[in-house]
């Protein structure tokens, strides 16, 4: 049996602000850090033992990892980081209040930006000092695919086939994995790995931090997923994630 | 001009315990964590921006380069760790506290085992718990290639070669990169960078954390090295390595 973990970052300072992060590199606050390590002793706990871990290029992805594999003893298995496990790009919405945002433009409208599948928000300018062109890390990507916003449906057509390409060959010959990103990254990858519809993927609101487990047979078809925790707790920090949007 | 950091562990807590490390995976102390930090802001400060990292496969080297790229806001860019860049294996002295050692041996015979370039300690026993055999992270090495003690001379003819087949290749087409890694591995690849002689390289006392920094030509001659702080502070620290293995 082969499985992989996917884990959603930490409690960040934008989570805790309320803010749209999208592709801003903010870190995690000393919650997202414990919440961090409460995974790893979980996972632990759990006989867990990965071979190879994948991150995003943003801080709060790779800390929250980071966190995980010191406290499973695992600070020396190869990391592989890709922008294509990045959270959705939130164009002119990064920086912004949810809740101030909602109060101006409405809630629905918010709830359409956040959870739409294929509207994006309105795209940060070209020379705006928020951009991904501004920086270095991208530099090696092209114009064409560096995103200045992103609709659900943009985010799932890069985490898609990141996860084809780049983590399905590797999992062919090993059994265990972790990736830990972001909320719509890992909707991605769930909608595929579960066949999920555009509506349905939306209503789906992954907890911080709380091992999301799939379980596979030796070809791959996937047997069961499950969340590894108290189910009430884990209920809680759903609906928490879902309410951001609200005034 | 190219640039590349050798940079030596922080403190760990069998540095301050005074003993044998080796291949023993210990942590970092507090001290260390923040040693590892100060090189962080150190590096940043200088305008030092990797596009690399290499480390070893033992956590008080991962996680001092996580702490250096985290203060740099380098948390996205690759690491590639190896088992090549590992402490020298001290055998049968993993866990002996060195003055101990010291006053059992004598000073000469430890100064012999920790300073001498091909003489190794005895090895560990094959089913020794302390054993690299019982550990995972060597799984995929033949019982051939595992150390169950080494010589400076065994750890050379690891790291440096890692360094010619891995580092080199990748610094040919790149400009900044950082290896965080031991005394021992480090001293390895600046006995070849330098040409230091077998007799000389034993005299080469690294202080912990302090960045070392080699500039390049573009056809990779060494120009020149330099370790970037207080030159006051980088003797004391070398000075404390040294005085280790006294009683």
């Amino acid at each position: 049996m082969k499985r992989v973990v996917l884990l959603r970052h930490g409690e960040s300072t934008w989570n805790k602000e309320n803010r749209f992060t999208g592709w801003t590199d903010v870190d995690l606050t000393e919650k997202g850090v414990e919440e961090a390590k409460k995974a790893g002793r979980t996972l632990r706990e759990n006989g867990f033992v990965f071979e190879k871990a994948y991150t995003s290029y943003l801080k709060r992805a790779v800390k929250t990892l980071n966190q995980v594999l010191d406290v499973m003893n695992l600070d020396w298995i190869p990391v592989e980081k890709s922008w294509k496990l990045n959270e959705k790009h939130y164009g002119m919405l990064q920086g912004l209040n949810k809740a101030e945002t909602a109060e101006k433009y409405g809630e629905e409208q918010v709830l359409l930006w956040r959870r739409s599948y294929d509207i994006a928000p309105d795209p940060l300018a070209m020379d705006d000092p928020r951009s991904p062109r501004q920086d270095i890390r991208y530099n090696e990507l092209s114009d064409q695919e560096i995103p200045l916003t992103e609709s659900l449906l943009d985010t799932v057509n890069r985490a898609v086939p990141y996860w084809k390409e780049e983590i399905v060959p590797y999992l062919k010959d090993h059994q265990q994995i972790i990736v830990a990103a972001h909320g719509n990254s890992l909707r991605g990858i769930i909608k595929y790995l579960k066949n999920i519809s555009n509506e349905d993927i939306i209503g789906l609101n992954l907890p911080t931090a709380v091992p999301y487990i799939f379980e596979f047979d030796d070809n791959l078809n996937l047997l069961k997923d499950y969340f590894l925790g108290d189910p009430d707790e884990i209920k809680k920090l759903m609906e928490a994630v879902a309410n951001q949007g609200k005034k």
